[in-house]
């Protein structure tokens, strides 16, 4: 994937601020912060989604995304970070090379307060368990 | 922890609409959902945040989340979908036990559309690159 920029960035061919690499992750500081400090974590190989990530890969980038994330909230003073992964051009995905935000936060920085949650109507909650139940099975 | 929430439905004391389960890790759905489908993935043990999170859980954490996701987002014929974990108050965490939100999402849904993002002055992200990568050491 010679022309992903996160391939390009694992394979060292643009340059990052790295903040911990293994064999199969890398993490590095978005250069478009949300707030400072804001880190990626990425396996080397190109996968686009979550879904499609394998097993031995996902071990890897959940240790990373732990340590790193422990790492960037002392190293910010932060009271709290999000971890956000987005999957999909409507999930807001710029990049179709799976990586993780993880996004440093202090009381009251007004960042990301947008949840608009609703209730399901009897019933409803049931029957959607099943539908995805039944995709599980497939 | 009797008195969290996240624990009595991991123990079966609150009913739950559940998606997936297995020793270490309960899926289910949001019962305030942003999206139809909306799901929750918790560890069965209490740990308030991800870094707090052995290594072992999160491997198993990791796993469910992926199956997880795909299942939710063909069950729903999403676009894409959010994965989302909020760790402090600070962050956006209510129920302080560590959970993953997957949020299905379509195109033009219009949820999550502010990204206030900025850039680094020139030398900024070096410094706070090696900020973290100290922290790392520790």
């Amino acid at each position: 994937m010679d022309e992903c920029v996160f391939c390009r960035i694992a394979a060292g061919k643009i340059p990052s601020a790295k903040i911990f690499e293994n064999e199969e992750v890398l993490a590095f500081l978005d250069i478009g912060p949300v707030s400072d400090g804001h880190t990626l974590v990425i396996p080397k190989r190109h996968y686009s989604r979550l879904d499609e990530c394998p097993a031995p890969t996902l071990s890897s980038l959940a240790a990373a995304l732990s340590c790193t994330a422990g790492a960037v909230q002392k190293a910010m003073k932060a009271d709290g970070y999000n971890v956000l992964c987005n999957n999909g051009r409507a999930a807001g995905q710029i990049v179709e090379h799976l990586h993780f935000h993880i996004i440093p936060r202090k009381t009251g920085d007004g960042l990301f307060r947008n949840w608009p949650s609703y209730s399901y109507p009897e019933g409803k909650a049931a029957q959607i368990a099943e539908q995805i139940r039944r995709m599980l099975e497939k």
